[in-house]
């Protein structure tokens, strides 16, 4: 185990993860590719493979990225994000109301625990609003609601999913907003892409998975104060801020990704994101290699 | 909202939750009891319905209890146990690896995120072992594994469970143990019951709502050294702490309970079990109060 | 086994299976009551447990009663409904298309096995539409579709249901009738029960689960008609035949019960119920027995 | 629709697929890859797209196959297989229970409605035994048995795999053969194919997806008896038929498949066995237009 080099924890090779490697590359930074699904990690003492010092967490699975990571912190390697961000990022319940708590404007939420309090909680958000699971991505079972009867069909299949998060409800009002949202990644404390993605046509989800398209969005100093505090409220990191125009000069963050994708940011902006990232990796081995020296 | 008062919050009434407002009513401690299925909580500012200042979290969906906690705690209302401890309990990988790592004796386990990691790690453990799922109660889904072949079959059925959590596998050592074990529930540092659980005949789990009995069982030195430092790592709070003899004076826990039922301890215990959980949430208010006064 | 008597084949005891036992007790047929939870099937020759020569079938589970009837029925025991006519009616796909082939007045349906497919034939019906599982009782998981977008997000949530079914999508046109539906049931070819059922009040559901309620409604001879051609078609049994009504004189069917609840229509229906299937049983036996006679 | 070509329905492309279409090239037959997924049938009177006049059923989903070849019979298109035989072939408990009671050599089974009768059929079979759940390919979730303790964890495991057939159980004796099994392949009333298949080193189970492999099996008179009589009694069509040596000279069939894989029997078969499938989609309609002509 070396504290000098890096890793990159995947379970699926995508386009950010082979970018992220060859930015390293260019570096001249050593770096292992880490498939999660071949770890075999003892808890009590040693880890059976030889693990680097610093390990970026880029697992699609969110339960497996945030169970490894914290299985790497307890042996003493730094992931990127830490555990903390991830379970805080991965749980819509604890960002929005980390978010809500500190003051950072985002969507008003109501949690519920049964159906019979999720139907409450959508009559007092009001019509229309929006239904989320608090564990998932890519907008995946994200519902809009706009009648009574339509929200009792949804509250009464999610339910019927049965995964282990059914007895949970999230409702959020739906912001009234242009067709579009804004992604920020914010590495560290520095906004290193900020896009608009916008739904594709017939399409309310702006996701670009789903075939939306991106654009460049001016960082303005309203905008750069929400990136900011968001940070400072979630956690330094590689983030992936979203939010919402509730006015032209009035945005609310109603997510934060942890392992964020950014294939779509980078083909409207110029700096390489990947790039930033592996500078933010080799900056926090150096200041740490500094700390070791004077200590 | 009131910081005076006490709430239990609760999914299901079992015996334990009735036998908790009991001892709260001898002490004339007023309380309420509420069902989680009725909350419905802003994530913003204030909270719907008036809770009061301290809850004692026994929900029986672990899922549920967690984010209900975390919820409440953001809205400055303590619960016991708190949020933390809840997640470190109701995740047997959290639990393991802080036990691990802080010298707190628990079986050797390895945990993998694919089948053919979890294949690995059964050979590294060697045979018989056992396979739990990080996320469950009473002894669902942990299977003993005598051979490479009962292994693939537990393991591909695992996987196809396809709940959130079927990307981890959680190996651990089968401890040569007597046919029972032991359930320590201490409050706060407080050890107030210490019982063995025996397995119903031809059975090889000891869950006392699987058909066990349970039989009074000696606090000597070294268990109670084990369950202190249990308590101190874990957090201090209500626990059930499971234990099993690797030898006549050798323990290893192999779980912590965060929402503990103790309706079988009980019966083998002198003191009221859950009087003194009544009595540990009022001291925590006194306590409380008397810092108030103070400042 | 004997041919003489009668079993009553349950997973539940519900209002029904005790009302059907008072009958056949009043008219002095013995019989046994079966828990489908305590069979024990060997397939080659003989069944473990003595049964009687005649069994109906009022498993609440679906795939049970289909399972339990077909080894019955293998066994030369006479079930009711036969095997044949539970997996019709258990299959809404089975059910629609066979009354379509037959001329029986049906909604218009399309059935479709993808996302893409289920949203083309969502276009082809129009809306407003309804979609449902084509297994599934109680009007589980059936939710209407009024726009586009809840239309997509009701597929993605259906097919991330993931039980065996998700790949088949069942739409159906929404017929615009009285906040009501009708339910006939039929025993053999006799209509014992025809009653209304109202939705409850904000409900598009008209489910006496959900809290609607019955009123007697008038066997016309257009019903009549209906009623009988479905019965011919799906074949004898005990039957809930469930329509609405496009105008006043045209009835579509778009549900038929294998194992019908009756407690609802008994509260308005002078006959009992469970007498009519008591004596349509008996007649079946004295029918069989006249024929061995005869032999 | 025109009832001279053919069409393969699919929602995979396998090596299977690929093949059966450059068969029925050579032959100069017209045909449709029909990709399951694009169909949008509606059940009343036409069907949406053009089919075929004939259609070899090939999906890989059991249900989407089944239900499509049920809708495509009802608009007057013959299917291969018949929605007949596909229920019959993908459901174990009926397999099992037409054979034995049909006098077909196969394994003892006994089924079960609930997990304490799971633990009884166990117990009444003897220890090996094999459960298996009733739908399902490539020997997914066919569990080895060979104790108390292994029974009780596999039968809780199956019930909370909560899929809809999680309340049926198959209990089978484990027939005490060598390490491979034959698949015989018939097509009409022909034996096309014999393959021994072994199983992969270390491993329980012998299909060639899981890493077997094949070698030529003589057709003795003792097997082609029993294939002959197994297509006579489960109906003519494509089946894969799955044999254990229970001795020398005496053969258990234990499974039907009725959209059988052959690429594995095919590497030591002579014969195409794509191309004799194609042979008997011609026939089927040569005989079908000389009825034609003669009426």
């Amino acid at each position: 185990m070396s504290g000098k080099s890096v890793g990159i924890l995947f379970d699926r090779v995508r386009w950010e993860e082979k970018e992220l490697g060859r930015q390293l590359e260019i570096r001249g930074v050593p770096y292992d590719m880490i498939d999660a699904k071949s770890q075999v990690l003892a808890l009590d003492k040693t880890l059976f493979t030889t693990v680097p010092g610093r390990i970026l967490v880029r697992c699609v699975s969110f339960y497996r990225g945030l169970n490894a990571s914290s299985v790497y912190e307890a042996h003493g390697i730094e992931t990127i994000n830490s555990s903390k961000i991830l379970d805080i990022c991965g749980n819509k319940l604890l960002t929005s109301q980390l978010l809500a708590k500190n003051g950072v404007p985002t969507p008003k939420t109501i949690v519920s625990f049964s159906p019979e309090g999720a139907m409450q909680a959508v009559e007092e958000i009001g019509f229309p609003c929006v239904m989320k699971p608090i564990i998932g991505s890519w907008g995946r079972q994200v519902v809009p609601i706009r009648d009574r009867e339509t929200a009792e069909a949804f509250i009464e299949m999610r339910e019927q999913l049965n995964d282990s998060m059914h007895t949970i409800f999230y409702i959020q009002e739906m912001i009234n907003r242009p067709p579009r949202d804004i992604r920020c990644i914010a590495v560290g404390d520095e906004i290193v892409a900020s896009v608009y993605r916008y739904a594709p046509p017939e399409n309310w989800k702006t996701n670009v998975a789903l075939g939306g398209h991106s654009e460049p969005c001016k960082v303005t100093s309203e905008l750069e104060e929400t990136i900011l505090k968001t940070v400072s409220v979630v956690g330094a990191g590689v983030l992936g801020i979203d939010l919402m125009e509730r006015s032209s000069s009035e945005f609310v963050v109603h997510e934060v990704n942890g392992t964020v994708e950014f294939k779509g940011a980078q083909t409207v902006t110029s700096n390489s994101i990947a790039g930033r990232i592996a500078d933010y990796l080799i900056s926090k081995r150096n200041r740490e290699e500094t700390q070791s020296v004077k200590a």
